[in-house]
């Protein structure tokens, strides 16, 4: 980043999307029936965040010499998507807590939620169609891939709490799937209905991908090191829940004698309780893995920034370079 | 009909199309990974049934000037789609058997089931892309337009249940949603594929919506005249579940006095005990709803028929007039 000048400028851009693309969730379902359906679809789309995934798409758009506006449905497409997975992994994970509300099967219930994120499905493939022309079925079997890896990526996760065993390039597997896979698919639809060449498709994928994979082990991170009261979810959830994660995974490699007993019991448990929280917390800066896990972003974060030499737009490319550090700092 | 031979003759197309089918579904998951999510949905894929659905692909292919080969990609991408929501609405129903076999979340777990209903979705847009050229788009939006309708369907299905009030036309509009949209869809995919003009598609997509209509009606029926042994599922299971079935809401118009109190008490109870099945049957009986239900059977098998007469080619017309016929007087 030159100066904070710039910085607070893309932030500005960012932020700028990010209402435009909250202003067309909101609108999206507004008098659609059954309301039994679209009322919990409309509870977990108008649900905030980040938008990362609408902004990989526009702003590949972008890069490709393209505009914003011929993606805005894609952009929304791939939000949609991104929350069915929020909502059935909900489910799978028994998590009561997202983005500081209740989880739709909490707020509802088991059915509604399973609906929900079905039908959200279909209401992705149908925002995507209003942006493809006669490139339509590139675009939709992108996406469609996107959909089965996060499938699969999810799968893994489930078959890792289960697994007493489980290495890190599995792991690193497993959320390419689950998380950096549709990072990069965002970023290859807004740039294949940019209508972007080969060099530009493949730098912006890898870009994409890349900054998933950051972006996933700064969730496991945060996990740990998140402040409560900015989190939205449970610290320690994911011990809780005995997921493998970056951390854990690493701990396990790290940790000897007692302190890999302690570990070894959260995999024969499968999970701990949340009283236990703060004892596997200081084991886990013990052994240094917290730090391990920022080099592992830092690491893939400069991979995806690596690839913004192909990008000729200058906009583009540094609010891409601003993008990657912003996520990289996050804290929640 | 206008003999046995030729019903024979007609059969023995349709089972030799399913065999097709069948090879085709087996070979669709073979080796691939993880084992974890494609092990189970080769299960619900394999479990065998009528399909029904991938065949209104293939006839409807053929009444357009096309053929089978055209069509068997779209074909499979129907049925697996239909399977998703096999999977996902027997957890909804916490239904225990399906086909005479245990369902997905009950010979594995919730998660599995969620999951694997999930990527059948995919798969299903994957074996879709491989039948359709230039014409991508719509088919893509017609295929999609299915999954919406199929989801709004199971969400009134899902609401009428809670509600203690449904009249016969809300019935009809959320049967139409969860079952008759997609065969109509069926025939129209197929249609388009092979490149149906507007009277030939408009004649096959009535076809298969009232063809779905007296599907389903059919099945509300079969849920209380079907033989256990013959049957699969549970006899009564609506019942036991408090669905609003044709037959209910016929039962809940028709009854007075008692009658219209052990009716009404299915709703404030939300279902009955297995053990009430049989006097509850009996009522059905005596109300006439059965009869009641067998007329509407009739009916829409008619509009269903009415339509063939778009039809120009002799054998797919015959088919299909065979095909309303079998399904009429199916027994499972």
């Amino acid at each position: 980043m030159k100066n904070s000048v710039d910085a607070e400028n893309y932030s500005k851009i960012y932020k700028q999307q990010l209402r435009i693309i909250e202003k067309r969730l909101a609108k999206l379902l507004v008098g659609k029936e059954p309301e039994s359906l679209y009322k919990p679809c409309d509870y977990i789309l108008q649900a905030g965040g980040k938008r990362l995934r609408p902004f990989l798409v526009l702003i590949s758009a972008k890069a490709s010499s393209g505009n914003y506006n011929q993606v805005y449905n894609a952009a929304l497409a791939v939000e949609i998507l991104h929350n069915f997975t929020l909502v059935h992994d909900d489910i799978m994970d028994n998590s009561m807590m997202r983005r500081g509300r209740a989880t739709l099967h909490n707020k509802y219930d088991l059915s509604t939620a399973i609906l929900a994120g079905d039908s959200l499905i279909a209401l992705a493939y149908q925002n995507l169609f209003k942006d493809s022309k006669d490139d339509a079925k590139k675009i939709f079997a992108t996406f469609t891939q996107g959909v089965v890896e996060v499938c699969e990526g999810q799968s893994y996760d489930k078959e890792f709490e289960l697994r007493k065993s489980v290495s890190i390039p599995e792991y690193k597997k497993m959320i390419y799937k689950k998380t950096a896979a549709l990072t990069e698919m965002c970023c290859s639809i807004g740039a294949q209905i940019a209508g972007a060449d080969h060099v530009r498709l493949k730098a912006l994928k890898n870009y994409g991908k890349n900054l998933g994979m950051a972006f996933q082990i700064h969730d496991d991170l945060l996990d740990i090191t998140a402040k409560q009261h900015e989190f939205g979810k449970m610290i320690g959830s994911d011990l809780i829940e005995g997921k493998k994660t970056y951390l854990f995974l690493r701990a396990l490699e790290k940790a000897k004698g007692l302190d890999k007993k302690a570990f070894l019991k959260v995999i024969d448990r499968k999970g701990i309780k949340q009283n236990e929280v703060l004892k596997y917390k200081e084991l886990y800066f013990k052994l240094g893995v917290v730090q391990d896990a920022e080099r592992e972003i830092v690491k893939y974060t400069k991979l995806a920034l690596e690839n913004l030499t192909a990008i000729k737009n200058k906009e583009a490319r540094e609010i891409m370079n601003w993008l990657a550090n912003y996520l990289t700092y996050r804290n929640k």
